[in-house]
Protein backbone atom coordinates (compact mmCIF):
# COMPACT_ATOMS: atom_id res chain seq x y z
CA UNK A 1 0.00 0.00 0.00
CA UNK A 2 2.48 2.41 0.44
CA UNK A 3 3.17 4.71 -2.53
CA UNK A 4 6.16 6.83 -1.27
CA UNK A 5 9.14 6.55 0.21
CA UNK A 6 9.97 7.85 3.85
CA UNK A 7 13.69 6.47 4.16
CA UNK A 8 15.25 9.60 3.80
CA UNK A 9 12.53 11.97 5.53
CA UNK A 10 13.36 14.21 8.22
CA UNK A 11 10.63 13.52 10.32
CA UNK A 12 11.75 10.93 12.58
CA UNK A 13 8.36 9.35 12.39
CA UNK A 14 7.96 8.87 8.92
CA UNK A 15 11.40 7.62 8.49
CA UNK A 16 10.41 4.72 11.31
CA UNK A 17 7.72 3.84 9.55
CA UNK A 18 9.49 3.58 6.09
CA UNK A 19 12.40 0.96 7.69
CA UNK A 20 9.47 -1.48 9.96
CA UNK A 21 7.74 -1.50 6.17
CA UNK A 22 4.20 -3.41 6.70
CA UNK A 23 3.19 -4.51 10.26
CA UNK A 24 5.08 -8.10 10.41
CA UNK A 25 8.09 -6.70 11.18
CA UNK A 26 6.22 -5.75 14.72
CA UNK A 27 4.36 -8.74 15.28
CA UNK A 28 7.90 -10.86 14.60
CA UNK A 29 9.42 -7.96 17.47
CA UNK A 30 6.92 -9.08 19.24
CA UNK A 31 7.46 -12.80 19.33
CA UNK A 32 11.18 -12.21 19.43
CA UNK A 33 10.44 -10.33 22.48
CA UNK A 34 8.43 -13.26 23.89
CA UNK A 35 11.56 -16.14 23.14
CA UNK A 36 10.52 -16.66 19.67
CA UNK A 37 14.26 -17.62 17.95
CA UNK A 38 13.74 -20.71 15.23
CA UNK A 39 12.36 -19.95 11.58
CA UNK A 40 9.44 -22.60 12.49
CA UNK A 41 8.39 -20.46 15.77
CA UNK A 42 7.77 -17.55 13.90
CA UNK A 43 5.46 -19.62 11.38
CA UNK A 44 3.60 -21.34 14.09
CA UNK A 45 3.30 -17.64 16.10
CA UNK A 46 2.11 -15.76 13.22
CA UNK A 47 0.03 -18.36 10.77
CA UNK A 48 2.29 -16.42 7.92
CA UNK A 49 3.49 -18.18 4.78
CA UNK A 50 7.07 -19.55 4.51
CA UNK A 51 7.98 -17.27 1.65
CA UNK A 52 6.90 -13.94 3.29
CA UNK A 53 8.25 -14.57 6.26
CA UNK A 54 11.25 -15.68 5.15
CA UNK A 55 11.84 -12.70 2.80
CA UNK A 56 10.40 -10.55 5.90
CA UNK A 57 13.61 -11.87 8.49
CA UNK A 58 16.12 -11.69 5.59
CA UNK A 59 15.23 -7.56 5.25
CA UNK A 60 14.89 -7.80 9.50
CA UNK A 61 18.53 -8.96 9.25
CA UNK A 62 19.85 -6.61 6.51
CA UNK A 63 18.23 -3.73 8.50
CA UNK A 64 20.00 -5.08 11.76
CA UNK A 65 17.04 -5.23 13.82
CA UNK A 66 17.45 -9.01 13.86
CA UNK A 67 20.83 -10.73 13.29
CA UNK A 68 21.31 -14.43 12.91
CA UNK A 69 23.41 -17.41 15.39
CA UNK A 70 23.84 -20.67 14.64
CA UNK A 71 21.65 -23.09 16.13
CA UNK A 72 22.88 -24.93 19.16
CA UNK A 73 20.72 -28.28 17.90
CA UNK A 74 21.21 -28.45 14.30
CA UNK A 75 24.53 -27.53 12.51
CA UNK A 76 22.58 -26.44 9.61
CA UNK A 77 19.84 -24.02 11.03
CA UNK A 78 20.43 -20.98 12.11
CA UNK A 79 18.24 -18.54 15.13
CA UNK A 80 17.22 -14.86 15.01
CA UNK A 81 18.18 -13.22 17.80
CA UNK A 82 17.41 -9.41 18.18
CA UNK A 83 19.76 -6.82 17.81
CA UNK A 84 19.82 -3.67 20.36
CA UNK A 85 17.73 -1.79 17.70
CA UNK A 86 15.29 -4.59 17.46
CA UNK A 87 14.62 -4.65 21.34
CA UNK A 88 14.15 -1.16 21.37
CA UNK A 89 11.30 -1.24 19.21
CA UNK A 90 9.83 -2.95 22.88
CA UNK A 91 8.21 0.86 23.62
CA UNK A 92 6.67 1.09 20.44
CA UNK A 93 4.90 -2.63 21.15
CA UNK A 94 3.86 -1.22 24.58
CA UNK A 95 2.82 2.06 23.79
CA UNK A 96 0.41 0.49 21.21
CA UNK A 97 -0.55 -2.09 23.07
CA UNK A 98 -1.44 0.13 25.49
CA UNK A 99 -3.89 2.38 23.01
CA UNK A 100 -5.18 -1.11 22.05
CA UNK A 101 -6.17 -2.04 25.80
CA UNK A 102 -7.78 1.09 26.43
CA UNK A 103 -9.73 1.62 23.03
CA UNK A 104 -10.16 -1.26 21.46
CA UNK A 105 -11.16 -3.67 24.07
CA UNK A 106 -14.88 -4.56 25.61
CA UNK A 107 -15.37 -6.13 29.20
CA UNK A 108 -14.66 -9.61 29.43
CA UNK A 109 -13.39 -10.09 25.92
CA UNK A 110 -10.25 -12.66 25.68
CA UNK A 111 -6.98 -10.84 25.81
CA UNK A 112 -3.45 -10.76 26.38
CA UNK A 113 -2.32 -8.81 28.94
CA UNK A 114 1.08 -7.94 30.03
CA UNK A 115 2.20 -8.38 33.60
CA UNK A 116 5.04 -7.29 35.89
CA UNK A 117 6.82 -11.11 36.46
CA UNK A 118 7.76 -10.28 40.04
CA UNK A 119 4.16 -8.93 41.24
CA UNK A 120 1.65 -10.00 38.48
CA UNK A 121 -0.02 -6.57 38.42
CA UNK A 122 -0.03 -4.17 34.95
CA UNK A 123 2.94 -1.91 34.66
CA UNK A 124 2.09 2.07 34.38
CA UNK A 125 0.55 3.87 31.38
CA UNK A 126 3.39 5.41 29.10
CA UNK A 127 3.85 8.92 30.06
CA UNK A 128 6.36 11.39 28.30
CA UNK A 129 8.38 13.35 31.11
CA UNK A 130 10.34 16.61 30.33
CA UNK A 131 14.09 16.64 31.15
CA UNK A 132 12.76 17.90 34.51
CA UNK A 133 10.24 15.16 34.84
CA UNK A 134 6.84 17.56 34.42
CA UNK A 135 4.83 15.33 32.63
CA UNK A 136 4.05 16.54 28.67
CA UNK A 137 1.09 16.69 26.84
CA UNK A 138 0.76 17.11 23.27
CA UNK A 139 0.32 20.68 23.44
CA UNK A 140 3.26 21.06 25.03
CA UNK A 141 5.38 19.69 22.73
CA UNK A 142 7.17 21.72 19.43
CA UNK A 143 9.11 20.93 16.65
CA UNK A 144 12.41 22.81 15.54
CA UNK A 145 14.42 21.47 12.27
CA UNK A 146 18.02 20.78 13.55
CA UNK A 147 20.99 19.13 12.64
CA UNK A 148 21.47 15.29 14.33
CA UNK A 149 23.02 15.04 17.62
CA UNK A 150 22.25 12.45 19.71
CA UNK A 151 20.48 13.39 22.68
CA UNK A 152 21.89 13.93 26.32
CA UNK A 153 19.30 12.14 27.79
CA UNK A 154 19.40 9.61 24.57
CA UNK B 1 0.30 -6.31 1.98
CA UNK B 2 -2.04 -7.59 4.77
CA UNK B 3 -3.49 -10.65 4.20
CA UNK B 4 -4.35 -11.35 7.49
CA UNK B 5 -7.45 -9.65 10.01
CA UNK B 6 -6.43 -8.67 13.56
CA UNK B 7 -9.38 -7.09 14.21
CA UNK B 8 -10.30 -9.76 17.02
CA UNK B 9 -6.75 -10.93 17.81
CA UNK B 10 -6.54 -11.63 21.70
CA UNK B 11 -3.06 -9.92 21.48
CA UNK B 12 -3.81 -6.04 21.52
CA UNK B 13 -0.50 -5.41 19.45
CA UNK B 14 -2.13 -7.26 16.81
CA UNK B 15 -5.58 -5.64 17.09
CA UNK B 16 -4.11 -2.21 16.99
CA UNK B 17 -2.16 -2.35 13.65
CA UNK B 18 -5.61 -4.16 12.38
CA UNK B 19 -7.26 -0.55 13.21
CA UNK B 20 -4.50 1.47 12.55
CA UNK B 21 -4.32 -0.16 8.90
CA UNK B 22 -1.86 1.47 7.08
CA UNK B 23 1.17 4.01 7.93
CA UNK B 24 -0.89 6.76 6.69
CA UNK B 25 -3.26 6.68 10.02
CA UNK B 26 0.02 7.64 11.96
CA UNK B 27 1.54 10.14 10.09
CA UNK B 28 -2.47 12.19 9.50
CA UNK B 29 -2.34 11.72 13.53
CA UNK B 30 1.14 13.46 13.69
CA UNK B 31 -0.28 16.61 11.21
CA UNK B 32 -3.60 16.32 13.50
CA UNK B 33 -1.51 16.66 16.77
CA UNK B 34 0.38 19.64 15.53
CA UNK B 35 -2.46 21.68 14.15
CA UNK B 36 -3.43 20.51 10.95
CA UNK B 37 -7.49 20.18 10.80
CA UNK B 38 -8.24 20.93 6.94
CA UNK B 39 -8.56 18.52 4.16
CA UNK B 40 -5.68 20.80 2.33
CA UNK B 41 -3.70 21.04 5.84
CA UNK B 42 -3.15 16.71 5.67
CA UNK B 43 -2.75 17.13 1.62
CA UNK B 44 -0.12 19.54 2.10
CA UNK B 45 1.49 17.88 4.85
CA UNK B 46 1.69 14.60 3.10
CA UNK B 47 1.59 15.15 -0.13
CA UNK B 48 -0.83 12.10 -0.59
CA UNK B 49 -3.65 11.82 -3.41
CA UNK B 50 -6.95 13.27 -2.37
CA UNK B 51 -8.65 10.05 -3.14
CA UNK B 52 -6.63 8.18 -0.91
CA UNK B 53 -6.35 11.16 2.07
CA UNK B 54 -10.46 11.37 1.40
CA UNK B 55 -10.58 7.45 2.17
CA UNK B 56 -8.58 6.99 5.12
CA UNK B 57 -9.84 10.50 6.51
CA UNK B 58 -13.37 8.84 6.40
CA UNK B 59 -12.10 5.21 7.77
CA UNK B 60 -10.59 7.16 10.80
CA UNK B 61 -14.18 9.26 11.45
CA UNK B 62 -15.50 5.82 11.56
CA UNK B 63 -13.25 4.18 13.96
CA UNK B 64 -13.67 7.08 16.38
CA UNK B 65 -10.22 8.23 15.41
CA UNK B 66 -10.93 11.59 14.12
CA UNK B 67 -14.61 13.82 14.08
CA UNK B 68 -15.35 16.33 11.89
CA UNK B 69 -16.99 19.92 13.14
CA UNK B 70 -18.67 22.70 10.97
CA UNK B 71 -15.69 24.73 9.59
CA UNK B 72 -15.68 28.26 11.26
CA UNK B 73 -15.24 29.75 8.00
CA UNK B 74 -17.11 27.99 5.33
CA UNK B 75 -20.62 26.24 6.23
CA UNK B 76 -19.80 24.26 2.94
CA UNK B 77 -17.05 22.82 4.59
CA UNK B 78 -15.73 20.46 7.79
CA UNK B 79 -12.66 19.94 9.96
CA UNK B 80 -11.39 16.98 11.46
CA UNK B 81 -10.34 17.59 15.09
CA UNK B 82 -8.78 14.04 16.97
CA UNK B 83 -11.37 12.39 19.64
CA UNK B 84 -9.27 11.57 23.04
CA UNK B 85 -9.08 7.88 21.22
CA UNK B 86 -7.04 9.58 18.74
CA UNK B 87 -4.68 11.76 20.89
CA UNK B 88 -4.13 8.58 22.48
CA UNK B 89 -2.07 7.47 19.54
CA UNK B 90 0.58 10.13 20.51
CA UNK B 91 2.17 7.47 22.95
CA UNK B 92 2.85 5.22 19.57
CA UNK B 93 3.99 8.48 17.91
CA UNK B 94 6.67 9.60 20.66
CA UNK B 95 7.93 5.71 20.83
CA UNK B 96 8.53 5.31 16.94
CA UNK B 97 10.28 9.06 16.99
CA UNK B 98 12.74 8.20 19.66
CA UNK B 99 13.34 4.76 18.05
CA UNK B 100 14.05 6.23 15.17
CA UNK B 101 16.01 9.60 16.28
CA UNK B 102 18.59 6.45 18.50
CA UNK B 103 18.71 4.07 14.94
CA UNK B 104 18.39 5.68 11.84
CA UNK B 105 19.97 9.62 11.51
CA UNK B 106 23.48 10.01 11.22
CA UNK B 107 25.62 13.34 13.07
CA UNK B 108 24.75 16.36 11.03
CA UNK B 109 21.46 14.93 9.20
CA UNK B 110 18.57 17.60 9.06
CA UNK B 111 15.47 16.40 11.43
CA UNK B 112 12.58 17.52 13.04
CA UNK B 113 13.15 17.34 16.79
CA UNK B 114 10.74 17.18 19.40
CA UNK B 115 11.00 19.73 22.04
CA UNK B 116 9.79 20.91 25.54
CA UNK B 117 8.01 24.27 24.45
CA UNK B 118 8.79 26.09 28.06
CA UNK B 119 12.46 24.96 27.91
CA UNK B 120 13.54 23.75 24.49
CA UNK B 121 15.13 21.00 25.77
CA UNK B 122 14.59 17.11 24.65
CA UNK B 123 11.80 15.35 26.46
CA UNK B 124 13.38 12.07 28.15
CA UNK B 125 13.54 8.66 26.75
CA UNK B 126 9.93 6.64 27.40
CA UNK B 127 10.12 4.27 29.89
CA UNK B 128 8.07 1.18 31.40
CA UNK B 129 7.62 1.92 34.87
CA UNK B 130 5.86 -1.16 37.17
CA UNK B 131 3.59 -0.03 39.59
CA UNK B 132 5.89 0.88 42.24
CA UNK B 133 7.97 2.80 39.48
CA UNK B 134 10.67 0.19 39.12
CA UNK B 135 12.03 0.79 35.44
CA UNK B 136 10.85 -2.73 33.58
CA UNK B 137 12.77 -4.63 30.74
CA UNK B 138 11.08 -6.95 28.09
CA UNK B 139 12.50 -9.93 30.04
CA UNK B 140 10.64 -8.33 33.82
CA UNK B 141 7.40 -8.64 31.99
CA UNK B 142 5.25 -12.22 30.93
CA UNK B 143 2.09 -12.23 29.83
CA UNK B 144 -1.30 -13.77 30.31
CA UNK B 145 -4.58 -14.73 28.99
CA UNK B 146 -7.72 -12.71 30.70
CA UNK B 147 -10.63 -11.60 30.38
CA UNK B 148 -10.12 -7.74 29.53
CA UNK B 149 -11.34 -5.48 32.42
CA UNK B 150 -9.95 -1.59 32.49
CA UNK B 151 -7.10 -1.50 34.30
CA UNK B 152 -6.44 0.05 37.59
CA UNK B 153 -3.30 2.56 36.17
CA UNK B 154 -5.61 2.64 32.85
Amino acid sequence: MKRTSFGTARCPVARSLDEIGDWWTLLIVRDALRGSTRFSDFETGLGLAKNILSARLRKMVADGILQTRPSPDRADRHEYHLTEKGRGLHMVLVALRQWSEANLFTQGEPITRMRDKRTGAPPRRLVLHAADNTPLAPEDITFRMEKFAADPHG
